[in-house]
């Protein structure tokens, strides 16, 4: 069994994919989150199919995240 | 009686659908969940009439989803 | 006085028929359900005008579920 | 003072006509209902403009509910 | 200061304007509200720019109040 | 530090402007609030491009606000 | 490990940006916040690809915020 927070507590430091309820994708290096899946993500960046856009570091409420996928 | 969780507890490791809010859907290994139904899938593939798309490992945020299948 | 939660209880191993706040209709057995009214469906039908879609056995989150009928 | 859930008490066994989020106005006999105002109705007729439907015993949840009103 | 819920207290017994998430205005008597702003009308009228439809008397879910305004 | 609520304290009997979730502008004098950010406000008015209409006094629920502004 | 919230605490009297919601961007120095995430923003600015509004101080709902980066 591999709870959701122990496989972010696992992606430390490491680069996620994030999928937010209005479709945006973040990428970024996961360096903080706590109980109700806020994060803290640095180097992000937001991608869309024709750019991409640097957002530095960034807290993301979790209640905007549908998916977290670690790269 | 089949407590929803239980029915979780039942599919571990076993492929299971799962239908998101904004009708997107996901299969993939369930190897993990909590409480919320926030789940832990492995091997995920995100389905639409036309095309798969192979996502990994994913968390999910269990107030996105509407529906869990057993497959 | 009938408690919602009782019409689910009379209403075990029964066809009941959900409405979603996607306006999908499910049609299944009731084998489960908890306090939040989260469900589990067996041998499910997802029916719209124009076709029948079978989902076999479904976990429903209470929070989608506008209505629930039993059949 | 008329408390909310005390007019649901006066309410019951009487015909009553609910409001839903999603614009459907169903009628019924209020035969139960819970402190979050989830209700059981009893020879529920949902109502359009051109159209009855009828939907026999319902349970809805309170918070796909706009307003009620007893008739 | 004048806290919200007190406000609604002096209203008792008197007509109030409503405005509800779906944009419908609601005019009638306050007769009963509870902690959560959920309220009763009598008298009740929908007030929309070309017409007046007579609603009688009506209990509001508070989460679909967006502001309310004594008459 | 300037907590939120407290800086509605600082803004008691002052007027301020209020973006609601619906994207209506209303302004008003803070005469209330509580806990959970529902307010009172007196002589309020609802600003749009082309024209301003007088609400007077209001109660607004705290979770169709997008913020806050003193003037 | 940062935790969401000590990265606010960093932030204080330092220009941050706000993703709202409804894709509104806000700019201004954090002076304020609470554990929702309710923020005070100083010499705040809504920025859109056209045109700067100055809104000066702003209470935020932190239920209307997707994301935040320091500047």
């Amino acid at each position: 069994m591999v709870m959701p927070l122990a496989l972010l507590e696992k992606s430390m430091n490491r680069k996620i994919s994030l999928l937010l309820k209005d479709n945006r994708i973040l990428e970024g290096k996961l360096t903080g989150y706590d109980d109700y899946m806020n994060m803290v993500l640095e180097d992000t960046e937001e991608r869309t199919s024709d750019q991409t856009r640097r957002l530095g570091t960034v807290v993301l409420r979790g209640n905007n995240v549908v998916s977290i996928s670690p790269l």
